[in-house]
């Protein structure tokens, strides 16, 4: 099997332990660690209320260099107030100490805790357990690994309800120098832009300056996690970091040259990948689906129109029904206020034409019904209004989601 | 049984038959003929794609006086181009023929086709079969009578996946003068403002002015109807219509002046009356809660953050399993961009102060368990950023509402 792990990309150590939050004894804590200092960037959600353990990785990714990522799932840390703002920089701190002592692991012997990251997922609202946490970040100090488990520990320990870790790898030349990306994310329910409710982290040993890093990571995810919609809202914790350890040795990328755009490609394939990976581990799917909006007289209306497309209930049970419903397809477009002709207005199930020219045309719904039971396919709608296009990530709805959502309890 | 059927109030015949479009053989074409026409006033669906019905209506409302409303289930034509256009402009035609031919029921043995109002429900992109719609509309005024029946049965005939009829009477006193505003209206899924997707039939027998007839019915569907999501998106085919005999003999309404606001209260009351019955009889619905926002810095902040909560299917999956996950309340709010004081957010959930001044209350679940298991109940956020409320009603999300929508195949 290939190895996809965070710890793929040179100079990256990982662990992943059962501290105590989840009571099934899987993992629950992680740890990336770069000994020589990483280049990092970062996207947080856009929610109004944002965790503690936004708040103060807010503050910490405007380090020069990060040397440490700790997580955990089981507790969100977020509307924890004062109390949960002390805990998110005692995890940091913690983090910091406990990395520190691990030689060989960490070049320096002190770290800052400004130079940790934070990342909390679970339930809202409870305090952490302190005590727990403490002990699982010296548990998970110790087990720090370069090897293939370690790093699919770590993206176990980010898993809430998700089935399965999720995890993606790309290689890359950089004038000559050969890299590595490698990515996990969490996130099945709670899920919508901006950003896709998630704890996404990413490693690479492609040496680049922090303002295009972060400029590489905004766009990569706004082309991927952020074009995701499960459920219409997004979470309180949602968080994607990138760290990058330069030791690929590559000339590092300073300028918006052809070298960047490279690597700013890679980064979004990872992504979008990883993108995929959430919409069919998405609570309850069963099947995922892209929405293609053309023919937009804005972007913003494109996007408006893919995403009332891939949020509207009525849409995600017929698909979940394998019913080539378009009826629902066209009524979520009319529904947000977007710019479209109605006699104009076109609709594709995969590349059965249902609906055009404002009107019904006739086609063989058994087909169309297995386009749409497959577990990947596209919606196309022309609004007849414009040049402009977009697209969204949706999935089906199905009465597991019910299931699972309303029996997870407080 | 208290008759509440839109033949209470003077002036009203009605009918609901069978056609043919329910293979149950459930009514499925209703009539509502008022002999010596009624002033009218009508709101329809703000979705871009509007049905047929909804296009012809809006301009046969423009008519001084309207003599009869025709309404079949089964099929929306909507998203059926000309020919739909066409088979609206038939259904107005055929109902002034066969109404105008039922002496004693219409005065004028001539009807204007123009003087005919057209609603359609059920699935869109279909045509409607015209001959069993002719055949049902003919048979309807064969049936016309005042008959508590006829009108339960006009409210049968316009149900969809409604489990019951919807209707609501309200007794008002206007200048000394005895007058009864009555109503129906369907709707259980594809609900959402504006309007709440649904047929609204509303007679009354006062006599009131054109223009505030309209004024009336547009705020009290604003505050009743429009208050309503089930599942976030509207119809193609929305309307409520108000008719208004006159035949109380009160001294027409024709300002702005107490007895108006009497009208307007009864008649927003009457239309809250029926926004409950939709929301506890909503797709799969097991439950319905009102959530009031106070505190908000604009009314649009206010509206957008109970939507917000409403629409969340976290939410509405949590309320479904007796769960007080306010949380998930609290991350809805934020998600929206509304405007709030993060340090003086506050949740209620009925009387149970769950979240204070940005930060947990201890509070016993299992009391706010049983709160939230009850068929209705209050969930009340203060956003601490200024003066303004509004409120809305939603539902829960249960495993039956994804059956019905993943089952019901076109």
């Amino acid at each position: 099997m290939v190895n996809k792990t965070v710890t793929v990309p040179k100079g990256f150590f990982a662990a992943g332990v059962n501290c105590g939050l989840k009571q099934s004894g899987k993992p629950d804590l992680g740890l990336i660690v770069c000994p020589t200092g990483a280049t990092a960037a970062a996207v947080f959600t856009t929610n109004k209320i944002t965790s503690a353990a936004v708040k103060i990785s807010k503050e910490h990714i405007k380090s020069t260099k990060i040397f440490a990522v700790v997580a955990n799932s089981g507790c969100a840390n977020a509307c924890t107030g004062r109390q949960g703002i002390k805990y998110a920089i005692a995890m940091c701190a913690e983090t910091a100490t406990a990395a520190a002592r691990r030689s060989p692991f960490v070049a320096h012997k002190n770290i800052d805790p400004h130079q940790v990251l934070v990342a909390s997922t679970g339930i809202i609202g409870h305090q952490l357990p302190m005590e727990k946490i403490t002990a699982g970040i010296v548990k998970a100090a110790k087990n720090l690994s370069a090897s293939p488990s370690a790093g699919l520990n770590f993206a176990k320990a980010i898993m809430t309800t998700d089935t399965r870790a999720k995890q993606a790898v790309r290689k890359i030349k950089i004038q000559g120098k050969k890299g590595t990306i490698a990515g996990t994310v969490k996130g099945a329910g709670m899920i919508a832009p901006n950003m896709a409710t998630t704890l996404c982290f990413i490693t690479t040993d492609i040496a680049i300056s922090k303002p295009l890093l972060a400029k590489a990571l905004k766009n990569a995810i706004g082309n991927s996690l952020n074009k995701l919609t499960i459920d219409c809202h997004q979470s309180t914790n949602d968080t994607a970091i990138i760290l990058a350890s330069g030791l690929a040795k590559n000339q590092p990328i300073v300028t918006n040259s052809s070298q960047y755009k490279k690597f700013a490609k890679a980064l979004t394939e990872l992504c979008d990948c990883l993108a995929r990976q959430m919409a069919l581990d998405a609570e309850g799917a069963t099947r995922m689906f892209k929405v293609v909006i053309k023919g937009a007289a804005t972007k913003t209306d494109a996007k408006k129109a893919a995403r009332a497309i891939a949020d509207y209930p009525l849409v995600k049970c017929a698909i979940h029904g394998g019913d080539p419903n378009w009826g629902r397809i066209i009524c979520a477009v009319g529904s947000v206020g977007v710019k479209l002709n109605p006699d104009k207005l076109t609709c594709k199930i995969g590349d059965i034409t249902v609906f055009k020219n404002g009107s019904p045309k006739k086609f063989n719904p058994k087909k169309a019904g297995k386009v749409i039971s497959q577990a990947e396919h596209t919606i196309t709608v022309n609004l007849g209004a414009g040049k402009q296009n977009d697209f969204c990530y949706g999935c089906d709805l199905s009465k597991k989601y019910v299931t699972i959502n309303a029996d997870y309890h407080t």
